[in-house]
């Protein structure tokens, strides 16, 4: 049944290496300072890292003091110095935020106090504009040369060549948002304006939220504790409405896409036709079902077309834009779930509704386009062609329907490509593999190597990783699990096991990256004698939609029974305590948790659950409503996994965890969940984070880590 | 050392009493239900009761169904019945909340519905008026058949008997206040409106609290949590300002009380002159060390004279208006510490400006005036003149000056005095006495059995409990203390032991009444093996002005030196183990037990404060500022008394506990502090009840003690 894929055999490593090292004794234990990030040491027990950035075709490294550009010869030569940059202005202090548009000689640097355009050739500041404070969603366009911005909610354009400043909106207010993203940054969105091609126009989203009420948080670090509200759309209830205008910068006048009534209407994809004369977005209604991909003529707003529908019984989830073919700007790129799994079709325009599916099988699930190379007329992706749990790039043909593995055939990469599709920047890792960048030639498929990291944890005593996989409950699909031993493990004794959670949509936690995607937590846990048990269960990313979708209108429940069988799993392993059983997760896994404890009490002994949902008529409408449709719809559903309603079954010690401030899992899903188990007689425990949102960052994440570590060193060890 | 006043050898009696029962072993064990508030058995191990009340001069027992008056002959003889009432109206169902004022054979049956008054001599309805909702603050006058009340935030009277409502004020809000008590009920004050004698006119209170910011309270208990401000006065701060009205219902004008400038001055102790024609109020200022006594010609407003001042370097707290005497309208009493002990003076407004001590030493300190016998010219008090742990009834000769012990000369007496002040109904109980009712003649101290209570406790298992004193930290001063044996006690054997504090002002949880006031937790901790001790250390009540004030500008610190010498006491005790030392408080007792956590860490091994005030600065102005002036001008003291500060010297376990709603020690403080502590990286526990205010009550308050007791039972077992 258990197919064990690969262990890392690290400790083996290590002790081989400790007959040149004075003794094995003399390896270090990690310390939470050590594995999570905000700890004293953590930055050091990272792999070595290297920003590179394309200019033009051409590779550029940037360090804080200087740019090097890569030669033919495979040298690095100095660009420009920060020394340069500082000649001219001595306001920058580092060359981190700096960024390349075409292939003018032109650094861009900025910061929310400036955006400063520096020319090395002629060591010359090109413009600087000093940015007014409380300016935010700030968005450049390198061929007009403007910002746009928003400040004192209304959208603005600002030249920062020319001292010329247009105010778009006059209505922005807390109820009227202009320039930001919207729908809560579902759907793919994480901005609010886009300028066209040619920089003439801009277009930006418009939200009305005053139906929208607020939530009240509450910030208690000033003298008297402060409202702090926030618009909180929940599930079943009115949402606001999204409007999409198009300023011409020349003409200053405002057109608006012609959508119809944008009542409980979700508009996305947003992308310019090449031409900067059309604009094409997606339209999805409330029930996220349908959608539809609209053409709009940006000079008037008309809608001119429908160019494609989808329908989908459960729902359908854009995320993405179209990408037009940079040698013909009649075809794009369409990339959708619709036969079941992520892949990219070829459209037309001149040939309507006719889509020429672009990827195969073989290509796996597409997770990124990188771009195309159009003398090859390819387009380089980024899949799970080689392994559900791997991430590898291939160049696909878009003539031959012919796919090509680029660069090595393990691990899991991620690339960015030269603006020709010529040349790509491939940074990876394996299993036992902790950083790996090279270049390659997408043509030929040659790599050369950049940066090959050392072994962070060399100096460490490292517990053995493994992966492997195990049946669902459903008898049938593979699950992918990790599995961490105490370090100095002996298999003789018998271990505490806690499982790590997350189960939700769009995510996964096991890969087949650097220790198998492992959270330093993992390593500390296993420093402190416990096996750590991660399994991605059915309704997780990247295998598919019957894979994810099963869990429609009844989340956690399909969830928590693969959940199960991967304790069936552990129990099966002699070392494992199969009565010293615990689980920990964070929001869906918050939710997964307090679920498992209630739902198995006598498999669960402890619990740790962090910004939990509770109840899914506390959530937002466009995450919530996707998967679970509206409490109106689906009474059922919502009670079933309503948390509240099974506050009695608690058996086990449950640590429930949350943000004061969280603005995603607001405090009422776990303070109602409090009040239940209240009324019901039973016992959590509960902390908080005043002033932290809905993770925690910095000095208070290895804080959060000492506290969930202690509730088990209390009651589970 | 350490003198050993008394103990209960409850158990030894029990064995005793065991004899004639089965069997020790068959005794029962108590649960929290049996001895929380809000347990399910609670009710039945309370001694029974009996509700007495005086119509005119003659006794009345009430009970659900019907009235029952006391006869010479000692017998009890049916008033009326609830089946008289109800033959009238069918909306009374109980006569359990009957009153009386006067001699007319009428019974005041009132709730929140209506107003009722039945005459059962000619067995009719008398008037019968139905309140609107949302009326608030009623405040009846028998000789004017009105009410006076707040509704949807203006005052008015209304006739009982008349078809009349006069609306008084025009401009009340949340801002402005009216017919409310105010000065957040410190200084006595307890409700907004004072009826004249005869009833012709109303003098209220109306409070500008526009200046004073809401706290932000969030009610998680709607479909959405929605915010629940309460105007906070925090100390330092900007305060509300109170005026005093003079409502006359002849003319239907309301004057005002010419105090001058009512910024940052408080008013309480409003007494009527028994001629309807006088007001006597109290004028505090806001640094609480100058008290006036001011007479105002109730026709005008005028301030007529200034009849009294008193100054002291530290605080006044008036608490107690005047008492005239029933047959020399020209005197009244005047309670007082002046002289370093509450006691009484008797002041004649003829003779301006004199004061005559009522009251001597042998009388201890006052606690309650329960009237006075115009035959014997005497004033009947409640005082600690036997023991301070007690509360006894003395009759007061004004023109002898002499002081006679009414009643049994152990326990804790409370006494209500007939009109006529010439038969006192005593309600009693001592440490083995669990409740007891006589009726005693004044005049002759004769005194009839009313009630003598059975034990509650009979069938449970009773832990020892005893009392004794030990010396404050000043090396003199005596402490009194309540000592909580584990049932089954082995003095071979080494206990756990838990401390529980208030050690605030104004309160004292040792006396000598049933149990030594124990309270109902403690015999449950007894029952699960706990040594449970109890000290009141200087700063709390009943023990003279230097006893408490030694607090002032620093509380917590001589009060936490006390307590550790309770700590030593204990450790002393061969039973107890040194190393298990826990302590448990709620509000002031919360503040105190998070300090001696923080500034103890070597004793405190486990803590668990409810409630707790974590910065005086977050406190109100009224209490907070009188003990520690304001944060401007006692920088010092605010600091040494910031818990923040201290949050890092945090060792052992201490679980902090809130009600999410809570007005008076709101949630900033225990939030900031848990904030302070991940900033410090130390590990407090928290846990809340959404809903409740400052304390648990009902089903909550069993939880709280299961949640309390878990923590114990986790960590110092």
């Amino acid at each position: 049944m258990v197919r064990k894929i690969k262990a890392i055999r690290l400790i083996l490593l290590l002790l081989a290496l400790a007959l040149s090292l004075p003794n094995m004794a003399q390896l270090k234990h990690f310390t939470l300072e050590d594995v999570i990030p905000g700890g004293e040491n953590y930055k050091n027990l990272q792999p070595e890292n290297m920003t590179l950035l394309w200019w033009g075709n051409q590779l550029v490294k940037v360090k804080e003091t200087a740019c090097y550009v890569y030669g033919r010869n495979g040298q690095w030569t100095t660009l420009f110095s920060l020394d340069d940059v500082k000649a001219q202005c001595s306001d920058v202090k580092s060359l981190e935020t700096v960024s390349f548009t075409g292939t003018a000689p032109v650094a861009l640097l900025a910061n929310s106090k400036m955006y400063l355009g520096y020319n090395w050739k002629e060591k010359k500041i090109v413009f600087l504009k000093k940015l007014k404070s409380g300016v935010s969603d700030i968005d450049y366009s390198a061929p007009s040369q403007m910002l746009a911005y928003n400040f004192k909610d209304n959208l603005y354009v600002e030249s920062l060549i020319q001292d010329k400043v247009i105010k778009i909106s006059d209505d922005g207010s807390r109820d009227i948002v202009y320039g930001q993203s919207v729908h809560r940054n579902e759907f793919g969105i994480n901005k609010g304006t886009f300028w066209s091609p040619d920089g003439s126009m801009l277009c930006f989203y418009r939200m009305d939220q005053s139906m929208v009420p607020d939530y009240p948080l509450v910030d208690i670090s000033t003298r008297m504790a402060t409202l702090q509200p926030i618009k909180y759309p929940m599930a079943g209830t009115e949402s606001h409405k999204v409007s999409v205008g198009i300023f011409n910068v020349q003409t200053g006048k405002t057109v608006w896409l012609q959508t119809g009534d944008n009542t409980d209407q979700y508009y996305s994809g947003i992308t310019w036709g090449p031409d900067s004369r059309k604009i094409y977005m997606y339209n999805l209604n409330r029930d996220q079902n349908h959608l539809r991909l609209w053409q709009f003529d940006a000079a008037t707003g008309a809608l001119e077309k429908v160019l494609y529908e989808e329908t989908h019984p459960k729902y359908i989830q854009p995320e993405h834009g179209l990408l037009f073919l940079p040698w013909d700007s009649d075809k794009f790129v369409y990339w959708s779930e619709k036969d079941g799994y992520d892949h990219l079709y070829l459209y037309s325009l001149a040939e309507e509704r006719t889509m020429k599916k672009i990827t195969d099988s073989q290509i796996g699930v597409v997770v990124d386009v990188l771009g195309f190379n159009p003398k090859t007329k390819s387009v380089i992706v980024n899949s799970t062609g080689v392994s559900p749990i791997q991430h590898n790039i291939f160049k696909v043909s878009l003539e031959k329907n012919e796919s090509t593995l680029l660069g090595d055939a393990t691990g899991v990469h991620k690339g960015t490509l030269s603006p020709d599709g010529a040349m790509l920047v491939d940074t990876w890792s394996s299993p036992d593999v902790p950083r790996q960048i090279d270049i390659i030639n997408t043509a030929n498929g040659k790599s050369v190597n950049l940066l090959k990291a050392d072994n962070p944890w060399k100096s460490y005593a490292v517990p053995d990783i493994s992966s492997g996989t195990i049946k669902a409950a459903d008898g049938r699909t593979d699950l992918y699990y990790r599995l961490v031993k105490p370090v100095g493990f002996d298999a003789q004794k018998k271990y505490p096991a806690v499982v790590y959670v997350y189960g939700g949509p769009s995510t996964r936690l096991v890969e087949a990256s650097y220790g198998y995607m492992y959270r330093g937590w993992e390593l500390y846990m296993a420093e402190k004698g416990y096996v750590v048990f991660v399994l991605d269960n059915r309704g997780s990313n990247e295998r598919g939609l019957e894979f994810e979708n099963v869990t429609f209108r009844q989340l956690g429940k399909e969830e928590m029974k693969d959940q199960v069988k991967g304790v069936e799993f552990l129990k099966s392993l002699s070392y494992v305590d199969g009565n010293r059983i615990g689980v920990h997760g964070w929001s869906y896994g918050g939710f997964m948790t307090t679920n498992l404890m209630l739902t198995y009490p006598d498999i669960f002994k402890v619990g740790v659950a962090g910004g939990p949902v509770i109840d899914w008529s506390y959530y937002e409408i466009m995450y919530g409503e996707r998967y679970m449709d509206t409490p109106q719809s689906n009474q059922q559903g919502y009670d079933d996994s309503n948390l509240r309603l099974r506050a009695g079954a608690l058996k086990g010690r449950l640590l429930v965890i949350f943000g004061y401030n969280d603005p995603v899992c607001v405090p009422q899903h776990t303070l109602s969940f409090i009040r239940a188990c209240e009324d019901a007689g039973t016992h959590p425990d509960l902390f908080t984070y005043p002033g932290d949102e809905h993770n925690m960052f910095g000095r208070d994440r290895v804080h959060l880590h000492e506290h969930i570590t202690q509730y088990f060193e209390d009651f589970l060890k």
